[in-house]
């Protein structure tokens, strides 16, 4: 079966909110083995909600619908599509109750638009809503289903997986599977050209890949009736593709690299200390959004100013005057320096120049020093990156934090 | 004029990836006389995506569409597009070089699908980018027009402020004129009891909050032929808001929080030092984002340990013994240690415990405390916050800087 999905309100079309429901929906449904082939989003307007509406209902087998549901007069999600279906709006006596116990648990009075609210489509699957006044309901019109839910995630979810999703787990059969493998240290085209020959006899499973900044994913999708056979289809395809790619998988969980690398820092154990300049903290502030990471992660420190780098980090004067703050000397002298203060297994540091200004002919805004420092060596790279200063930034980050999971995967094969 | 934004893109269908997009272009848009009536999500499927772009081409005067711009064998808008509107894709040799110099920057080898990126339907306007390889355009056909931006907002934004934007500004006569004033201090049920009177009775210029984690922004939006009617019809009733809100106010200019402070302390040259724990190296992450600032942020210390916060804070281990880390009493030790190494003017301090572990009964997930010090005070805020570790690590943020802020304008006042 396909999908589409449709999201009622002018507040997304005025660019207020995000449309996280169609995310949330779209990523669960090829679970149960509905592919989504449309999102749309339409105004709080009759006459643009009925095209819209006729459109996904000559195209879609499944047409989801979330928000307009609310007692107020420009909510007419449900009239419209009891209009187009030729179906009558009745009075749902225990909808009607829920929403009037509701109401008397907030301690609130209930006003008479509310009532609107029980009014569902005759013959229609009624979707509880546990956490706010809006009941949803699934319709079945010959060939075609039509779902409707409320806008607000937070009760739009719920009943989603509670009703929406048993409910086409027991009509379907087939499913598709998926897993994302994200790689890093490569760009999306020369992947696509490592991988070509895999991408173009694509069948079952399909791949397809991605960027994102600084990054890249792979999906591999499996079309199967099960979850097992699923992923036996898929299987020798992650494997082929990991021994092409090597190291550069970073993780087939679809994780962010920060938290595969904290991850990877607390299993082994392995105590880290920090030296940021250009990234002032970010990577700091990636690697502590891990839960637990206290145990390996000691201290960082951001070091703007010279005297920072000399006092926090005990870079020679010398150095910075001879070489300058963002030199290949001086990154590896803020590991070395950061790694004794801390007294952690190893030491990282970061320096360079984000733009827009800074820059110079010999030193221009996007080069960038990482060092890595252990008990015995030190490892300096020497990045050159092009774009604003967030995203020189940010490429500089996943860069530091591959380094330092490059590091550990090293420490493992000995 | 009204418009329709079709975003291309499997990944969003899948629901790995949210429109953001969409949300952007859709916030930007009426202020130039263009009213969004439809978002679409298209797959990267040739046949989908035309008769996608059928019905938008047969319901309104622009689309707009991202994604489907890369170099890879998916990527498909321009080539469909370019069919639907009879146009033959001609290389231009201007954005041809500017690729071949984007991959000579950044060391990598030029792959042949990229030159395909240089193609462009005959006839357009190129939409430079000046973040990635690959160009827009827009192409009027008839009465229509066709815009194509590449998928990541990185590349997208400064694409359509720059060439967008100006595009219809020359094109339209009728405009919105808006102004955001961001708002620190308040939630927003309370925001609008107290501008009740002024949001009941909106007309011309209309008034609407939103919320986003920790604060709120009131968009103020005059309906007017020229960007000097709309100043002058908004000017009135920004001026009352500001009246009643007072500080809580803290930009007319819709730019976060981070970016005010840190242009009020390079503006003011006060010099300041961090000295971070729950927060990780956020506060100095969000800080060192602003150009210019290496002038006043001397450093910052993510003091995650206790021997970090007694050796580079100076901290006295009787005050982590007695009170724990999480303190009063830790947090001004904190602020006065880290002002006295950096010799700064100020210094800032945060600790607190961010969870999902480690909370107690007498010291719960949330607490956090917030200290301030200059030559002669130092203050000391707490905070009880609820939700996830990332939730409280970003209220935090926004309330430290907020402090930053509050401290600035007391030293004005005198």
């Amino acid at each position: 079966m396909n999908a589409e999905i449709i999201a009622v309100g002018t507040e997304l079309l005025m660019g207020q909110i995000v449309n996280t429901n169609a995310q949330y929906i779209s990523s669960r449904l090829p679970e149960v083995g509905v592919n989504v082939y449309f999102h749309s989003v339409v105004g709080d307007n009759r006459k643009r909600l009925i095209d819209c509406l006729e459109i996904s209902l000559s195209r879609s087998d499944v047409v989801i619908m979330t928000g307009g549901l609310g007692p107020t007069q420009d909510d007419l999600t449900k009239e419209t599509v009891a209009e187009i279906l030729g179906k009558k709006l009745v009075l749902h006596e225990e909808s009607l109750e829920k929403i009037e116990s509701y109401f008397k648990k907030l301690n609130r009075t209930m006003s008479d638009n509310n009532i609107k609210q029980a009014y569902l489509p005759e013959g229609c699957i009624v979707i509880r809503n546990d956490n706010g006044t809006a009941p949803g309901c699934i319709i079945e019109s010959g060939k075609k289903v039509v779902i409707m839910l409320p806008g607000p995630p937070s009760e739009m979810i719920p009943m989603f997986e509670n009703t929406v999703i048993p409910y086409f787990m027991e009509k379907e059969k087939s499913m598709l599977v998926s897993k994302h493998l994200r790689i890093i240290g490569i760009g999306e085209s020369a992947l696509e050209e490592r991988l070509m020959d895999l991408i173009k006899n694509q069948t079952n499973p399909t791949i397809a890949p991605y960027a994102k900044e600084g990054e890249v994913t792979l999906r591999v999708t499996a079309n199967c009736t099960n979850r097992e056979e699923g992923e036996r289809i898929i299987a020798p395809v992650v494997e082929e593709i990991q021994k092409r790619l090597g190291q550069m998988v970073y993780t087939l969980e679809d994780k962010p690299l920060y938290q595969v690398v904290g991850e990877m820092l607390i299993e082994k154990n392995i105590t880290v200390a920090l030296a940021e300049s250009c990234t002032g903290g970010l990577i700091a502030g990636q690697l502590t959004n891990v839960p637990g990471i206290s145990q390996v992660f000691e201290r960082g420190v951001v070091s703007y100013s010279n005297k920072a780098k000399m006092e926090c980090l005990g870079v020679n004067p010398d150095t910075l005057h001879k070489y300058g703050a963002v030199s290949r000397e001086t990154a590896v002298e803020m590991a070395r320096g950061i790694r004794k203060a801390a007294g952690t297994d190893i030491g990282v540091s970061v320096t360079g120049i984000a733009g827009p200004g800074g820059g110079t002919a010999e030193k221009p805004v996007g080069l960038v020093y990482i060092a890595l420092a252990d008990k015995d060596n030190v490892e300096c790279k020497e990045l050159r990156l092009a774009g604003s200063r967030a995203k020189i930034r940010n490429i500089t980050v996943l860069n530091s934090l591959d380094m330092i999971r490059r590091y550990v995967l090293s420490l493992q094969s000995h």
